[in-house]
C-alpha cells in the first residue's frame, strides 16, 4: 500500500515483453548490461518503438500538491518496456519499509526523497530513516552471502573478494567516519521557480532544502583494498564504480557507473561502506556495499557496489560524462553539450535556514529564533555562519557556540535569536563561510546553471513579521484575541473595523486633513 | 451562458430573502441606499445571520487556469442575502454583450476584465470593447429618458439635471478629451506573487498589466455644471460622487461614493462624460453618465453618476476613507488603519512591457522587438522610455520617433528593436520618466504596499534568448529542425545527442581533460 498515483499513464506492451533473467544467483533486481553489448542493443531497439510519456512540465507550473510529488511515469515506463516491472514495484516497497512514513517524495520511481525540515536539524547525526534518497534506478535486492566485488582494469592483482573478506579486519583495518553526503540538486527548487531549465533526459527532482544528511559510516578505505591487489598500474589515474541499479540514459540502458580520481582515494576520503550509523547499508541505500567518497557530490557515491575499475580518464558512462554537469549560465538547450560544462566533483559552501519557512507568519517581541544547517565540501569545513533579516545588507553571525561540531567532513547546525524590530514581509537569508574564506553567491541568479545543480546561493525565506512589541500591534493583536479572531492567514481580511470614527478624525486633525492648507 | 464558475460556492438562505425595490422608474437595480438609515440598518441585519464564504486563498497559492479566474462568490453572496441575485445575473449578461469575447475575466462579479495583451497596445485610442473594467458592484439598468443629476450640498443653487439639459449646448459646451483611465491594481499580480497582502474585505483582483485604458470622452466639464449651479459656497473644497451601484463593506451596505477636490474640477479636468469613442458609454462603463477624472486613479471616475454634492473634506465614504490607502511597508494586517495610509489620487509614472510575455522563449537573430504603455497621471506625461536587457543596469533609450502621440492626460504607446546578443534566461525591464523627471522605483519589494495598490516599480519579465546568429545555437537549430524537433519548451529534454564522441574527445583534449596535469 503506497500513496496514490495521481498522474500514472497506462503502458501498452508492443508484442512480448522481453525477459531479463538476473545474471547470478541471489542478485535479485540486478541485470548485468556493460558485459553484455548485445543485450544493451536488444533493449536499445525495444526503446525505440515506444513513445513515452513526455516528463512533466512541472517547471513551467506550480507543483501538484501530492506526496510523491512527481512519479516518474517515463522512467518507470522504460523499466515496464523492459520486462522490468517487478523492479519499479519492490523498490517501493523499500521505500514504504525503510524510509520514515513522512518523507517528502520528490519522485516516486527511481526514488528520490528527502525528511520533513524539522527532523532534518533535529539531530547532527540523520537517522537512516530520515536520510535522503538519490535513486537513478530501482532497489537491487543482494544476498550479502552472494555478494562479491571485483577489481579489475588498471589493477596489478585483479581480484574478486567477498563480504566476508572485506570485514575481516586482519586483512583490512576498519575506518568509521562521520560524513555528509549532498545531491547537487539540493535546493533545486529555487532555480526551478526562477529560471526553469536543464536539457536532460531526466526528471529533474525539485528538492528542497533536504536533499543533504550527515551518517557515521563504517567500511574499509579503498586505498587499502587497492594495496590490497598491488596497486594500480602506471598510468592509471581515477577509479570507475559500478552499481547494480539499472540505469536508462536517450533510449539506451546501463548500469550505474561514475568515477572518482585516485588523488581522492590516496588520502583516504573514499570509503566502502557497509555499516550506516551501526547498523547494515540499508537495502535502498546501497546494501551490501556502497562506495562513501568524502566531500563530494553523492552521485559520486555509488550504492550497490559490484565492481571496481582502474581507469585512466574519468569514466565515459553516462552519468560521469553526461550528467552532472556545471554550465555557464548562457549555454541551454540552444548550445549545450557535454563537453561545454565542467563535471561535479567536490560540492561547494553552502546552507540553509529550515527554520522558520518560506512564507511563515512569526509573532514575536523583537527576537526570534533561525535554525539550520551548513556544509562545505571538497576537504572544507563551515568557519561561520551569518543571518540578514533584510536580504543582505545587514548580517548577523552566527554565536561560534550555536554550531555543532566541526568535522572535517560533515555539516554543522546553527541556531540563532535574530534581534528584529521591523514588521511586514521581510527576507531573511544565511550565508556561510568555510575555511578557505570561500562563501556562498548571493542570488539565485548569479549562479543559475542550465542542469539546474548546486543551487549553492544564499539561501532566502520570505517571513511576514508581526512585532507584538510594537504598541499599535499589541493593540491589534489584543482586538483579534477579543474576538476570538487570528492574525493568520496573514490575506484572511480583518473582519473587525481597523479604527473608530473618532481615532480616524483625531488622526485627521493632527495630520491637517489629506489635502495640502492652499 | 457564460463560462462555467469553478468555485460557485451554494447559497442557503436564512429565511424570506428580503425585497428592496428599485427607488426610481426606469432605474433598475439601482437602489438608493444613501438617504434610508433603516434600510441599511435593515440590510446590516440580515448580512450579520450569515457566515459568508472567506475570499479564496489564492494569494498563498497559484491562480486557478479558469477564465474567469475568480467568481466572486462572496460579494455575490452579500447580492443574494440582500434579494439582489438579479443585479449578479443581469451585470454578467453586460459582460459577455458589451465586452470582447476573449476578455480576462480576472473576477466575474464584481466584474473585473482585461483585454489580452496584444490587443491592449494594438491602438493608441482603446476599443470600447477591449477597455478594462473594475467594478464594484452590478450594472444598474438606468433609462436615459427618465435619467437625471443632482446637483447639491454646499452648492449656491442645488438643481437637478436631465441628460437633455446636460447635453444642450446651449447651457454647456462640449468637451472631448482623450484621457486614460487607470485601475490602481494594474499589475497588481506582480505584488501578490512576491508579497501577498490586503486585509481589504474586497477581493484583491490579481490584475496584470491591462488594467488601463485610453478612450476619447465627450461630456461636460464639472466646472460649467456647477458654475450653473452659482458655484460651490465658501468653504466647499471638495466634491463627492454617488453612483448607483450597490457596494458592501464590512457587512454593511452603501451606494458607491467617492469625492475628488474642487481644484481638480476648476482646471476642467473633471468630465461628466455620456460618451466613449465616439458612441454613448456601454452599460458596463457606466450608462448614461459618469465622471472621468483626469489622471487620478480610475476609483473616482464614478459610473452610473446620480448626484454631486459640495463638500468641505473629502468623503466620508468607505470607498474614499477605507479603499485605496497607501500604506508604509511595515504597516500590515497588524497595525493598519485608515488614517495612517495616504489617500490614493494622482497616478504616478508608470509603464509595462507587453510583448513578449513574461516566460516566453525568443529565438532571434541579434535583435528583438519590444512593445509596451507608458503613463504619468496627475498632469504630467511620458517623455521618456527606456528597457533593459539585464535587469536593469544597461538601459537603452526608446527612440522618440517610436513612442505615440502626447497626450497631456493619455498613455503613450512604444516600441523598439533591442539589440541582444546573450544567451539564455534574461530579465528585461522597463522604466518611463515623465516631464518632472519622475520615474519607477526599481523593484515591486521598493514600492510593496499591504493593499497591494500601484504596482508602478520597473516592469519586469523573464525571457529565455535563443540567438541564432551564434554558431553552436544555429547547428543545434538545424540539428533540430532536420529531426522535426523544436526548441519549445525549453524544459523539454532533447531527444537528440548533444555532440558526438568524437567531438567530445577532441574537446577533451582541447581542455587537457577534466582534472589537472598533476
Amino acid at each position: 500500500m503506497g500513496p496514490p498515483e495521481p498522474n500514472a499513464i497506462p503502458f501498452r506492451p508492443k508484442g512480448k515483453l522481453p525477459v531479463f533473467e538476473e545474471e547470478l544467483e541471489g542478485w535479485k533486481g540486478y541485470i548485468e548490461w556493460e558485459k553484455y553489448p548485445e543485450k544493451k542493443k536488444q533493449v536499445e531497439e525495444i526503446l525505440k518503438q515506444y513513445d513515452f510519456p513526455d516528463p512533466p512540465e512541472f517547471q513551467l507550473e506550480p507543483l501538484p500538491k501530492t506526496n510523491p510529488i512527481l512519479t516518474g511515469e517515463r522512467f518507470k515506463q522504460y523499466h515496464y518496456a523492459t520486462g522490468l516491472r517487478y523492479i519499479v514495484d519492490t523498490s517501493w516497497q523499500y521505500v514504504l519499509k525503510e524510509k520514515a512514513e513522512d518523507m517528502i517524495h520528490v519522485l516516486q520511481f527511481p526514488y528520490n526523497g528527502e525528511p520533513p525540515g524539522d527532523r532534518l536539524v533535529s539531530t547532527e547525526i540523520t537517522r537512516n530513516e530520515d536520510f535522503f534518497v538519490r535513486n537513478h534506478g530501482g532497489v537491487p535486492e543482494i544476498d550479502p552471502d552472494k555478494y562479491f566485488l571485483e577489481i579489475e582494469g588498471l589493477v596489478n592483482n585483479p581480484k574478486r573478494l567477498t563480504l566476508a573478506e572485506l570485514q575481516n579486519e586482519e586483512l583490512f583495518p576498519r575506518q568509521t567516519k562521520v560524513v555528509s553526503l549532498q545531491c547537487s540538486g539540493t535546493r533545486r527548487l529555487e532555480q526551478i521557480r526562477q529560471y526553469p531549465g536543464d536539457g536532460d533526459e531526466l526528471i529533474n527532482a525539485p528538492w528542497g532544502e533536504g536533499a543533504i544528511g550527515t551518517a557515521r559510516w563504517t567500511g574499509v578505505s579503498l586505498k587499502k583494498v587497492i594495496k590490497y591487489c598491488g596497486g594500480l598500474k602506471d598510468g592509471a589515474m581515477h577509479v570507475e564504480f559500478f552499481g547494480a541499479d539499472t540505469y536508462f540514459k536517450k533510449g539506451k540502458v546501463y548500469n550505474y557507473v561514475v568515477s572518482v580520481p585516485w588523488r581522492k582515494v590516496k588520502v583516504h576520503e573514499v570509503l566502502l561502506a557497509w555499516e550506516m550509523n551501526g547498523k547494515p547499508l540499508p537495502k535502498i541505500h546501497g546494501f551490501p556495499l556502497r562506495a562513501v567518497v568524502f566531500g563530494y557530490i553523492g552521485a559520486r557515491s555509488c550504492k550497490w557496489l559490484y565492481k571496481i575499475r582502474g581507469i585512466k580518464d574519468p569514466s565515459e558512462a553516462p552519468v560521469q560524462r553526461k550528467e552532472y554537469l556545471y554550465y555557464t549560465p548562457q549555454i541551454g538547450k540552444q548550445n549545450a553539450m557535454y563537453s561545454n560544462g565542467f563535471s561535479i566533483q567536490d560540492m561547494p559552501v553552502s546552507s540553509a535556514i529550515i527554520s522558520p519557512k518560506d512564507m511563515d507568519v512569526i509573532t514575536h517581541d523583537g527576537k526570534i529564533k533561525l535554525r539550520g544547517w551548513a556544509f562545505s565540501g571538497g576537504g572544507h569545513w563551515p568557519v561561520r555562519v551569518e543571518v540578514s533579516p533584510d536580504g543582505g545588507s545587514i548580517w548577523y553571525e552566527v554565536p561560534t557556540e550555536n554550531i555543532s561540531t566541526k568535522y572535517f567532513h560533515a555539516w554543522r547546525l546553527w541556531e540563532i535569536d535574530l534581534p528584529l524590530d521591523p514588521e511586514g514581509w521581510l527576507e531573511f537569508c544565511v550565508r556561510t563561510w568555510d575555511n578557505a574564506m570561500n562563501t556562498q553567491p548571493t542570488f539565485v541568479r548569479s549562479a543559475w546553471n542550465w542542469d539546474l545543480h548546486v543551487t549553492s546561493s544564499c539561501h532566502r525565506i520570505k517571513v511576514y513579521s508581526v512585532n507584538r512589541s510594537k504598541p499599535a500591534t499589541a493593540a491589534r493583536l489584543k482586538a483579534l484575541e477579543e474576538h476570538g479572531l487570528s492574525i493568520t492567514p496573514i490575506t484572511k481580511p480583518l473582519e473587525i473595523e481597523l479604527e473608530t470614527d473618532e481615532q480616524y478624525h483625531a488622526s485627521m486633525k493632527e495630520q491637517h486633513g489629506r489635502d495640502p492648507l492652499e
